[in-house]
């Protein structure tokens, strides 16, 4: 058993049986914090599931807009930590000298100390962060029924999830609809760094032609970062919330909600899905 | 039709049909930033379905161990920002000259400083903030068939769920299962800010004896929300993750996830729970 899943005793109950409960061992996804470093300085926490710790690193790096290629980044490694066991739960890492070191100031994070504060166009501007890559004119095309089976695909890979119930999950898909990698974790937001950042030490960024999909909703935080990855297209089993469809319609994209069976909502970028 | 919903325009895809596509109106949950300042520093920026904004910021600064009891807050208003037109996305809290201002180095959110990194038990310190409030000796006790009922109580109050389908939903409950408030958001650390900020301002703190519903899964964070409200017991629709049950441990707090018609499980605290 990876550290991605613990087991656990727990009282389950069924007031349909007789008795209505027994102690079972079940198992749990995990969740750590780790903690990312930049010239061994603390940038981010982030509470996690364990595994492919690096990936998420770099893919939360690409997502910030600090690096854009593998090359960015000299070196990465889960390091020691003073725990003793050590608990693994820090990633260090060494960016190339040209790149510029990241904002660690407030501002471009949990705080803000933008002027006018949040409000309408500029709380937008504020939040995010600028996509190296163009997406609007990536000129993939997709036929409706190759996306109708990909939460199919991605469920079927879920390992994680078959055991523990309790996981996000988002897969990297090509055009003909082959799942080229999958990533869970308790956090959406980290299930899809952890592709961006296999993506990106696999050299294939930009990710143009390809499809994200993603088993929640699709939020502004989740399209932001396909589009860091220039990925063309966005696709969630459940909702999109408004200000992930008009980031989507700015960036070009196509995002699709409510993929499930045989249907699905497009909400930007209809001319890439094909019938 | 309020801010927490947006009309929008959608390709509607069904592949059993014919044709397969047809556009209709269809609505999402609104999603757009709240800047929470205190004493006109800004905070913290969270991606927030629009409503109870007040509430919200009132959650988050108890969640964050800033306050802990209504008096603690002077004036809290939505303020108008600089845009025009005005987008109410800033809520500005003025606090008791007696409450001591909030951490606003970084280590306490975003980023961390701590010497030793996060690791273990350590890390776990770094990440959370103590509660005010003693749960472990909270005498409640509530019958598994009270309990059963609550998804339903809490789904059928739902309204923009019903709408849009993408939102989170977390309600509180008295040991009968009579709902006291709920509320939705398409982040669920904001659908619980919201219901604890309106707790406190209601005078409700500690909230011993009640109990509190998510709709998705119980992480870390919510129980650490709850635990920050003296909530003696969190139940689930989804998993939860390791490190919420070792938290409710830790806090002697009930925690079931899986809550789903007549079955449960009980990950800690099972004493509160009867048959």
């Amino acid at each position: 058993m990876g550290r991605n899943v613990t087991r656990r005793t727990v009282v389950s109950v069924d007031l349909g049986a007789s008795p209505p409960t027994r102690r079972r061992p079940d198992e749990l996804a995990a969740e750590e914090p780790l903690e990312i470093r930049v010239r061994k300085k603390p940038l981010a926490v982030t509470m996690r599931t364990p595994g492919h710790d690096i990936d998420l690193a770099m893919g939360f790096l690409l997502s910030e807009g600090v690096i854009g290629k593998a090359d960015d980044v000299l070196t990465a490694q889960l390091c020691a930590g003073t725990d003793t066991p050590n608990t693994y739960n820090v990633v260090d890492v060494v960016l190339d000298p040209h790149v510029p070191p990241p904002v660690t100031d407030p501002s471009r994070n949990f705080y803000t100390t933008s002027s006018c504060g949040v409000c309408g166009k500029a709380s937008i501007d504020a939040i995010r962060t600028r996509s190296k890559f163009e997406v609007a004119g990536d000129p993939l095309e997709i036929p409706a029924r190759v996306l109708a089976e990909l939460p199919e695909t991605l469920r079927a890979s879920q390992r994680t999830f078959d055991r523990t119930g309790g996981l996000h999950a988002a897969g990297l898909f090509t055009a003909a609809g082959d799942l080229l990698v999958l990533r869970e974790d308790v956090g959406r937001h980290n299930a899809v760094d952890k592709v961006l950042g296999w993506a990106l030490r696999e050299g294939r960024l930009p990710l143009s032609g390809h499809v994200l999909m993603v088993s929640g909703r699709a939020s502004f935080e989740l399209t932001q970062k396909a589009w860091m990855a220039g990925l063309p297209l966005l696709a969630a089993v459940s909702a999109p919330s408004t200000l992930a469809v008009e980031l989507a319609d700015e960036a070009g994209m196509t995002l699709i909600g409510f993929l499930r069976g045989q249907r699905m909502n497009i909400y930007a970028g209809a001319q890439r899905v094909t019938f």
